[in-house]
């Protein structure tokens, strides 16, 4: 693990930070370094294709953008660059956000974006999945993501038994 | 009416000519000049950059942009000109570009996208809503959208005259 | 800057304003004087086919319609003016206002509605969207909303900076 | 039955005509007489409101109205008449005709508008329900409902025996 | 007015209640007598079919039908009558309703319901609705819809007044 | 395997016929027999009664009901019957079957209805459904149902095998 | 009724409890013994597989799986297992959990899952079903089943009576 | 490049191969060898386990799963490895696909899939985004990346050519 960020994440606003700020702890866990900035693709587009074009030269391997509406923020960025972009279509009031999804994912050939979901995993899967992608060439990444893996499996197992105990509570109740 | 084009047009593939041949049609019936482009969003949006930061110099006074699926052309090019941008979104197989309409709506506060309908009407609304905007300045436009005006109401009579013809044959038969 | 009105804003309801006064406070701000009505498409035909009609003889050079549900009043509106129709989908709770944008974009070839977003960005375009028209031809908007963008920018790298911050305090802490 | 028409049904384009068919067959069948124009809510508003006005006066009991995507045809009908008006959504390539449906009965409270379906069904149905309407006053026209119904289950034995005699061919082939 | 209750009113649940008071308030304020029952087509499809089988004989005229999710009463309830059956699709959380809306409208060819909206405006409707049916033979509920009518218009000029006020005071402010 | 037919079928038009003939194809498999009418939730809807009051009694064991639109068929089904009862939404224009979806599988609880897909596998698992019911209390039935678990496995690797032929046909051309 | 639990549920969370508590209930209200657990068909493959494997053999007779989003887990243990299964689609933010239930409905050909609703009567719709179920062979559970029915009816009226004597003292007031 | 397969990609159905040759052809323009298999989640769910399981130790660096409807595969894929899965939702007549992109993308947190677009560009963006990822630990991949933008300028460049050459014999003709 380097200090060097590897993983740039942008939002259209910075209201939206609460609903990625999942996806900055699953890197956090990973011990993946990433800079993290508010910029919108359409007022302040030079910024963000800025960001974009100078990403891998800053050593930045993966993006990550989080935007809702008319998301098209994830979409821009992959305008500009050939590094993996990660798009996190955040939840509206129309549809529950079907308008941010459809905008981030139904890109024309060419230009992909690799979306998430819209629910609050959604934020979270875009940090692990930056981290399966720097696990390509990270063998230590690799390894936390395994071991992230084994961890889920005894999480549910101890939900289980905690569900076991309060259902037999109930019966002997 | 000058030869210098006031509307620029661009589309996000050269496959959605035909969809928005309406538009072009109903700006030749009003005597408006234009010039239309292809030019994408994510494949040359340096282009798109340059389209929409020159156009007002360019003497251009409304722009109209027409895409399908992740439809950000309209969105991109509004965010590099206040020139007011008319947004055709392309239908497509998914509920019937559903995506297309979203993606092109639902601009964020700041930057206004002025979107018309999905249907075969749309194109056509793109073109007369840039001869109302227009219209605002110029009384020669403002002249032939009064006629045109009338001149529906008189189809409308013709094609209801038509059917009347049609329906008492029918009973007569 | 005239005092004469040049914006005319309906909205289906009383209740809808709310919903629409960030479409006022942008006209505020660019210095664009508007009148603003309740009226509806449904309860109140001729007064809105009385407001649509003498609309641009009475000054006004922009209209604007908001209402929700069956939300016919941008398209009654268009029916009987040819000044640009800018309409306003308001929320509804029937998929957060599909029906409200479907009812508003989706017209008929010939009578086009300039619509906007349903999210809390739209009324807001709507007003931005009325200076751009108006600027067609008034340099003093035109300067006015190229400020506005310029001033968009400076927000976001406030904001920017503010995250900076946060975050910094965060790792610090 | 009285040759003086009960039913007054219009349609927003003439290419609507097939579509409506099925309600003009059904007040055939029960004997019911009625008018029918081509008419539209944007493009020739004077003549729905004319029509919508005049419509009692004229002796029409029952108004249909049939119209498609942004379809503001039957609400524009009903706000000028207390006549019962019937809306028929005519089907749409956007989600099938979702919009017109929508924009046919999601109407404001005061002016309601009787909605029917968006399949081939609908236009059969706004002629059957126009038909129970009027019979609320017209004997004749119950007798014929009644009649029509029992009609409908002869139907279905008929096509269950057919079906019956078609898989028993099966078994024995 | 007579005693007599002229529309049936059923609900498949007494949760519904509150969703269609607005259909009993208007049903009462054009002198309209009614009965109001929960019943379910899935729970007591006998009760249903009774109810459906005997409004006519019973003096009922038109028949009022509120259900959910798969919202089959109004349909049911046509199933077994020739009365007008006029269909209220409760909201629901699918969709804001959806569900309801598509159980209710979409009936096959030959057994209509008269849809109203999923919104607070639906319930309402369905009483004026029921109110324009039986003005068809019912001269005093006729007037009283027309002088309803005329209300509306000026409930609208108040609203519209009191708007007005609050601007002009805002602008002294 | 008896001959007494187990499962009962009905769909609400014999042109669901082609649409449901999968589900006869898979019991067929099976060697359950099966009874197949033609009946209408609104047209018949005593005969529907009778059917499902007197399945039981009749030795039918699960019954299958297939409709679309507003497709109440397996609900009202369902309603005179605690046999269990599986829906099968016939694709509709609307979005594909959405309404026919909505209205089979969102039953209020009480009483349920077992639904399977809208595309072309759905009638084809309403019949292998059947037999898993069926095999809850017939050994020879579980016994076919895990020799076509088999036999798809088998199908798959041959469809790969296929697939891994064509494409190294491809390489070496 | 037996101890040996015939019935086994799975959530794929331990926040999903609340959500298919109705299914507990109704299961126990018939004497139906069961097995609920949590397992996630992502996080916790392997333990959905050996459950699913073995439920058969461990004496169950009818799964049931409860998940929301991409809702994989009905599918999932179908995959692995032919005993009849059940799923519910836990609602969501989006669209009110139409992600849900499209996951778990639109089963490709080959493998059922019997889907009840989003709706707050899903959950106890499935404890019903799986004792429909479980009636085709133990006449136990059909009887009360019938009785169960039965109670619906009495409910329902006394609701009713609960309305009239509410409606009565309204109208006495 | 190796001849070594990196990607490997897995599909529901055979038939979904003609959707997912543009997947193929993307790789194989930037020279990346790949396996491809047919494995249905839910026909095969062991095989799907042990590709999935075994893909890292086979060589493979990026997974690909293309499927329809209850689009499981790649969530099923997703759930036993660690390696990126990338997935294609294929179109269908339910909403043109809304189920299978809504069952691809909507993960529970901790196990992302990348999921591009239903339409027709989706598969080809799945091949472009694998040498994305795979570019990040292999700069010639990257520089072909790069050179394949560069080629999508041109290629935009010269359809903009070819339409102003027609737009201009249009003029002039």
């Amino acid at each position: 693990m380097s200090n060097q960020p590897q993983v740039g994440i942008v939002m259209g606003s910075d209201s939206d930070f609460p609903k990625i700020q999942n996806a900055l702890t699953a890197l956090d866990s990973f011990g993946i370094s990433y800079v993290v900035h508010v910029m919108s693709a359409h007022r302040t587009p030079r910024l963000v294709e800025d960001f974009a074009k100078n990403a891998r030269a800053n050593g930045l391997r993966v993006l990550i953008a989080a935007a809702g509406g008319a998301a098209h923020l994830a979409g821009v960025v992959a305008a500009h660059t050939t590094l993996p972009v990660i798009g996190i279509p955040v939840a509206t009031d129309l549809m529950g956000g079907l308008d941010s999804l459809l905008s981030t994912v139904q890109m024309p050939g060419d230009i992909p974006v690799a979306t998430v979901g819209t629910g609050s995993g959604g934020a979270k899967n875009a940090g692990i999945l930056a981290a399966e992608i720097l696990a390509v060439a990270d063998d230590g990444v690799r390894e936390k993501l395994d071991a992230f893996r084994q961890k889920l499996v005894q999480k549910i197992l101890d939900k289980d038994a905690a569900l076991q105990e309060k259902l037999s509570h109930g019966k002997n109740a």
